[in-house]
């Protein structure tokens, strides 16, 4: 079996990286069009390098610090040697993921504005390419990794199904630092660009959107690539990475055998195949409509769920025997869960429904209406992804064998997050699609190519948004499963250690350091959004005023006489983000440290809880507020309660602007804290439980 | 022992009212004014009464199939035969504590604007006297409710001290869903009317605020008086008694004596007579400046507070003697804990400190930079109440002997929410004259007094905002304790039925049904948030619509050749706030049933653990963000950042705005919704007990 397991999972980590090549290649072969396309993206291209280039080196010197403590702490006997090394490939393999994602779509950018000049279609499969590229990227990599640690410390060092979980658990806290610093940094990043490109380009001088002429323009492009390419790779694949190890630990916990780490793996290398398989059937014909293009690549991604979802029930039989079958349905709940959460995402914030399509109205009696009104839908929004993760939770724990054993329970909630993610291959890259699409059509604008052409990407770029509203759904909802099959982990990984038992006895919600905890962990999203919301605040004004600084200084800027002085916003924003990426992040570490140590590890528990759940409710609000004030921006834009320019148009960009950090900086920020207290939590383990007041 | 408590309480209970009744006396000694002053102040009169009594049919109407449904439910056996009596008590006193707040503050309205023509310390005494009708009406009713069920329930049907505790609970819940129907039916009204009144009237028309020409003017004074008064007093009257019966029903549980009822009883009751003493140390002189007034209100809070902390140390030793005199620190804990938050809240409101000040100058780059912002306060403002309650929690619990008996800890924990609302008769009072002086300044600028008068009575709002942030650093504080109380009393009551026990046998935060509850529970107050944020924001636009309507067809309205018609504004409110009203309580009441019949009692645990966790941080979060945009807006007023009429003016007005219904609205029913769900699932707990589920 788990030679099997091994060799598979192995195999399909190659298949998917060999797949992210050919893509790759596809995409390369394309022309990157006129001279002025090529020095744009060129420019693009130079930023984005710049800023991961100064990022990595500000995170290797975290990693480094870690490394050491980690490897203190295993000289001392508190953690197994291989963690430090685990803790670092995990970090190294997901910022590779980001910054592959990063290549890819920074060479596609021009490669699609190119394409869309010959049309929809071919457009299309330019962009969905890259963003194949990437989807292939993140799993590849993780499966990759994977399978390597699995390798190494069965076959190699010949260590026991626990020993090889703990071991693995360590690199999903390593994937999880490096996510939140590549999300907070790119998404303060991003928006800060993004705001300061807004507010003085659009709003005080009143150029239009990605025009040449505004200085912010390359690092608000720049900032597209490093917050939703870069940093969704590194989110990801920490999603990715996270849902199986967890769901291994949790199953050598219950079973106490390899065979019930060879259900997560081999789902997630059968999900591989599923995808790449999903892939060939997205295709469009020229002058297709939305809702063609949507049915198109919708077709992809439920054909390789429906895929999964099949096969995995063999699967099932073949590892467990006819006994345990019924673990087959908690997979299959996460699938649905995943696609329901995705649709009631769509539901609050597409303009094709009525609550964005409310909010837009409330436009008309001013920006404080449509604030409120933003406010209240998110707000709104978080209960029926709450009721589908809470009914998920409840037959994934009990189909599993809860009543009979909790550990099963408890693992059968883990395996209903491998199963939402197991198709990531493929829901990535329509995800990531996105965002290559937006590039292109500031490409497009910038180097003054035919109306046409943008129109085309626009369309597609639109697309992306619905596309990413359903991706969003797998992210958070995952999250919260994973979140807490960590939590249970961390629970096994206590009594595990002498004298830990005695210390989580007591779990009950009553026990006040339990409820101190719960407290404390409820409290962490909102200061932790509200850190990196004042962050984002902080960049754009500093944009701001260079902004403004050179369309005063600057002679002939606005004529179009003079070029803009790109690479000084482009540096701020660089400069801005990394100084504010690294309090956050050092916040999520060291909190569950101090948590262990003043209210023992019942505390950490009780704090865990109170993050996932709060955790959970913030990201889903933020996300949701976010994406329905940019839709009714959007829909008023499409002409509707006076249309561009109009007080309704001015009222929907101030929400759009709230929104922005919200959706892209705080919202999947909130994803990846949540699960990095849990590893945190459990790689800390044995110094809590000897150090500890209670 | 029990004999003495009931009397002392009673008395106490007398001696409050009698005082309250003095009080009100000597405000109504005053003369109105000028004969412009009594018709505005008529109007006002009569709008309130309107809108009262309209809502009090609606309550009936709610309140009469509650009966049925606890009659019905007595007769099954599933109750005792007090319970449905209890109910309307409850439901009684607390609107009662609202109409009486009521009737003061619109007498006391034009008599502190005419005071202020004599002097600023005249109109303070008048406002201040009227402040303490309404705080010591507030502590009698409830002192009263109690002593007299106490003496019924004890001397008169011989009930045991559970019995006794069991049938006071659920004047708690009569009282904690009035309090709702208040503040949610008050804080619609006046949020629609101000918001109403405001946008079209200052921003649309440029007249200024209090302008008798606007058409909304009256609704917005009347607004004040249903929602800042009426709405609070009932709230406060549900945390009173709600916190001293929670403390009831855990010392039975904890010592099974009645001994441990008498401390919180009497406490409370001590609580009046320190009260008393400190109103007669609140008086300043003329022209004293904002900081001396602030210093003649501390001056009569903190003697109050000395006071009750001393004498509460011989009345605990009488109690429990010396073995458990260490209970004496759990009721210091609460007391410094309520001062201690609500000096965080000034901090992060008042334009004194730096998050206020530096959130009027995020309004130099606009609106939405002013919303983020604003925001981002309020989620960073939750870390210190958390760490302070999480101490108190601790503390509280460890020097009660939770170490030794768990009963004994909650006990404890629910004696620090008494100790922190203990002097609510004098903390009440300097916080309910706010309301009263923001009236009198309308009535001031809708009569053309002269404009020293506006400014004293600005002087004494102004203030007002400041002892409301400390006010509500006790609600907040109180309602997080007492709930968490109250969650206790819930597995208690469980406990005590037939075959209950083993329904929450299993509270580990890993049960399944805990952990689907709690995700459950932390959804509702976003939910709940939404609903109240969203009623807001329909009847505000259907105020500006009449306003709009006004300005346009009633001819010579602008040049003040013609009347306003006031009457249709307040209609429109009184209506469209009543419709709005419904839903939220309706929900508060349904969903712990539901949420029992399908998750069980364990569930229903982990659900009022994740409403109070999330319910604690919303409350302080949209409290925070909505009191510092108001003090920033006010901050530029001042004539900073532009002053009045600036674009940074007009950002700020816009985050004031959004501000309103967060810490007007939404803020303050949270912290009643948590204490509510409590007592409905304690209410409605045999009944899930043989019906559910799990």
């Amino acid at each position: 079996m788990e030679i099997v397991t091994a060799i598979l999972t192995f195999a399909c980590a190659a298949f998917a990286l060999l797949f992210a090549v050919f893509k790759a290649r596809s995409v390369l072969k394309h022309s990157e069009g006129t001279d002025a396309m090529k020095k744009i993206s060129a420019s693009i291209r130079q930023g984005t390098n710049a800023f991961l280039g100064r990022q990595y080196k500000i995170v290797i010197v975290f990693f480094a610090i870690m490394f050491v403590i980690l490897g203190a702490m295993a000289i001392a006997n508190l953690l197994t040697p291989y963690v430090p090394f685990a803790f670092l490939s995990g970090g190294f393999f997901s910022a590779f993921s980001g910054f592959i994602g990063m290549k890819i779509a920074t060479s596609a950018n021009a490669r699609t504005a190119n394409a869309c000049r010959a049309g929809l279609n071919d457009g299309l499969r330019v962009a969905f390419s890259a963003g194949s590229v990437m989807g292939f990227t993140v799993v590849g990599l993780g499966l990759f990794d994977i399978s390597v640690w699995f390798i190494l410390l069965k076959f190699v060092f010949g260590l026991s199904p626990s020993e090889i979980t703990g071991a693995m658990l360590t690199f999903g806290m390593g994937a999880s630092s490096m996510a939140l610093f590549a999300r907070v940094g790119g998404g303060i990043f991003t928006k800060a660009a993004d705001v300061g490109a807004d507010l003085v380009g659009k709003v005080e001088a009143g150029i239009p959107e990605d025009d040449p002429r505004n200085p912010a323009v390359i690092a608000d492009n720049v900032g597209d690539n490093v917050g939703d390419v870069a940093g969704m790779g590194a989110d990801l694949y920490e999603s990715y990475v996270g849902s199986v190890i967890s769901a291994c630990a949790l199953g050598v916990a219950a079973f106490g055998s390899i065979k019930a780490m060879a259900l997560p793996m081999l789902l997630a290398a059968l999900g591989v195949i599923s995808s790449v398989i999903g892939t060939f059937f997205v295709k469009t014909k020229e002058g297709a409509t939305q809702k063609q293009l949507l049915r198109s690549l919708s077709k992809g991604t439920n054909l390789s769920a429906v895929l999964i979802a099949v096969i995995s029930f063999p699967l099932v039989y073949l590892i467990f025997g006819k006994d345990n079958l019924s673990i087959y349905f908690a997979i299959l709940a996460g699938l649905i869960a995943g696609v329901l959460i995705g649709q009631t995402t769509e539901y609050f914030t597409s303009d094709s429904y009525k609550p964005t399509k409310n909010l837009a109205a409330t436009s008309e009696t001013g920006t404080a209406t449509i604030i409120i009104g933003g406010l209240s839908v998110g707000m709104l929004s978080t209960l029926l992804p709450v009721v589908i993760v809470a009914v998920c939770i409840l037959v994934a724990y009990f189909v599993s064998g809860g009543a009979v054993s909790a550990s099963m329970g408890l693992y059968g909630i883990a395996l209903a997050a491998v199963g939402m993610l197991s198709t990531l291959g493929i829901t990535l890259a329509t995800d990531a699609y996105g965002p290559v699409a937006d590039n292109a059509g500031g490409i497009a604008q910038m180097s003054g190519l035919e109306p046409i052409v943008r129109e085309r990407t626009d369309a597609l770029d639109s697309l992306g948004n619905t596309t990413a509203a359903t991706g969003k759904g797998f992210a958070i909802g995952s999250a919260a499963l994973t979140a807490l099959a960590l939590m249970a982990s961390y629970i096994d990984k206590i009594k595990s250690i002498d004298g830990g038992a005695i210390k989580v006895a007591n779990l009950s919600i009553t026990n006040p350091t339990v409820l101190v905890g719960l407290l404390v962990g409820a409290c962490l999203p909102f200061v932790f959004a509200a850190l990196t919301m004042n962050s984002v605040g902080r960049a754009a004004q500093s944009v701001v005023k260079e902004v403004r600084r050179q369309f005063r200084e600057i002679c002939g800027l606005m004529d179009g006489k003079a070029d803009a002085d790109y690479a000084s916003c482009v540096d701020l924003c660089t400069k801005a983000s990394l100084r504010e990426m690294v309090l956050p992040t050092v916040v999520a570490v060291i909190v569950p440290v101090i948590t262990g140590f003043v209210l023992g590890c019942s505390g950490v528990v009780g704090m865990l809880a109170g993050a996932t759940a709060t955790g959970f409710l913030l990201a889903v609000f933020m996300s949701n507020s976010g994406g329905a004030w940019d839709n009714a921006k959007k829909y008023i834009e499409g002409g509707n309660h006076g249309g561009k320019g109009s007080d309704c148009h001015k009222a929907a960009v101030v929400g759009d602007t709230v929104g922005d950090p919200f959706k892209d900086t705080a919202g999947p920020s909130i994803n990846i804290l949540i699960k990095l207290l849990s590893m945190v939590s459990i790689v800390f383990a044995t110094l809590v439980v000897n150090f500890s007041i209670f």
